[in-house]
């Protein structure tokens, strides 16, 4: 297996508490102590950064958004790179920039929206060459841009139908970390169904349930350390006894037998590839 | 170990859609299936059966509710207990009830209403000691009537502020299965959280999370038996490996490795002394 040389830093995400209900128009609110990590992993504020505020429906603003956030934090090289088709993805200076920066930021919105326009095309060629072989390249996303990191990714599905077969619904991600499943603003909007049911549809990922205002810094494809103020719900249904999910029919409740779940917090480590958890001792200073 | 002869009904409640917000203020909407479920344990049509509406804010409305919905089944003899107060549980009226009685159903509401008017009076000892010793009688309940039911009971916590040390606030029931930390409406309203917490509280006790309209049949104080259209979501701490709640301050994230999570349904069951799980084959009829 090819060892992984980037990072990956998936957030939960939080809006502007105005405006939570709505995923698609809200602005979201950057919290600064997650992004310093972003900035320092890619390399201290001297890094360029390119913000795709293409999962949101207000891309304009959510770009000066994270543009303020970053400038906010010493970042003087930050760039929008504004995909709105396929046709953006091809462009060269679209290229251009990709292939120059030292961290991605994908913001949030609908994740749908990131792989219909990037998925396939040659930024996303480049965006996973590069991560696959260069140390200190950054992809970050917020939300949809954390859940599209995956390669089986939810794509929708109500919490009130949760643990209803067919609740949950998956489409293809950018394929940037193919063992996890990946679902944000966890707790607050109350998705433990949904991604108990998408672990039953693929057994063999890991469920990552990131709470607001909490990411995870990963390296080498498999060392995930928890940043930010809340929690990571890990689901691990390799010691799942009974699934029924392949068997039943659409809208009939799911059975599952010993799924195991860890609720892992500031400076906490799962390894994706051994599904070992480490972690921090209670005194530790906060991450 | 004393064997457990009566049988408990605790069922995950299911409110008028209109006003599903409100849970102190909503007449419950009580489906048919699993009150046909009440009803037949405590021995079918002819059954006394005494409503206590003491959770609710409107227990004239609920107890008119329940009256009319036992009624649909083909019940007769239908009682409400309207206890407002602990004088209401000494009264001989009420004591004479509940000893001919040969089923309590308690309605949703605030569960500390139940404990706060019931919990150490005559009736409750009455209930307690009726429970343990007759075969056949039947204590059921409805959201707060059923989180009652558990010794150590939830007695309130934001769904928002799940994991964090605090979020849950935990009373005394009416320890008519202390083996269990009973929550309701779990689904809906995203009360994982909360549980996990209670769990991580009380390791050595079985979290169960009732969905709307889904319960369970328990007879011997330990086989339970999924009845009802939704799930049972379990929560198991003896798998833990690693728990920090009790060196937590308040208001700090909480890390929990390994819980054991089981997403049961319809017919499948769980012996919460040996915490073993049985499956209903898929191909099985609705129970």
């Amino acid at each position: 297996m090819q060892l992984i040389k980037g990072t990956l830093i998936p957030i939960g995400g939080n809006e502007d508490k105005g405006i939570e209900d709505s995923e698609l128009y809200s602005l979201e609110f950057i919290d600064n102590g997650i992004l310093f990590h972003v900035v320092k992993e890619a390399g201290g504020v001297d890094a360029k950064i390119i913000v795709i505020p293409t999962a949101s429906s207000i891309p304009v603003e959510v770009g000066e958004s994270y543009t303020d956030a970053f400038k906010s934090l010493g970042c003087k090289n930050i760039h929008i790179l504004d995909i709105r088709n396929r046709e953006d993805s091809e462009k060269q200076s679209s290229i251009d920039l990709i292939k120059s920066a030292n961290c991605i930021m994908f913001s949030g919105g609908n994740q749908s929206k990131i792989t219909d326009k990037i998925g396939g095309t040659t930024i996303h060629d480049i965006i996973l060459e590069r991560y696959k072989n260069e140390k200190g390249f950054v992809v970050a996303g917020t939300s949809a841009g954390a859940m599209a990191m995956a390669n089986e990714m939810i794509a929708g599905g109500s919490p009130k139908e949760a643990f209803i077969k067919g609740a949950v619904k998956m489409y293809k991600g950018l394929n940037l970390i193919p063992e996890l499943i990946i679902d944000t603003h966890f707790i607050r909007r109350g998705r433990f169904g949904r991604q108990s049911e998408a672990v039953a549809k693929f057994p063999n990922l890991i469920g990552i349930g990131l709470a607001e205002d909490t990411g995870m810094i990963i390296k080498k494809g498999s060392v995930c350390t928890i940043i930010g103020s809340g929690m990571a719900i890990i689901f691990d249904g390799n010691t799942l006894t009974h699934n029924n999910e392949k068997l039943l029919n659409e809208g009939t409740p799911m059975t599952m037998a010993n799924l195991t779940v860890h609720v892992l917090s500031n400076g906490d480590q799962i390894n994706i590839k051994t599904r070992q958890i480490k972690v921090l001792p209670i005194e530790s200073p906060f991450v």
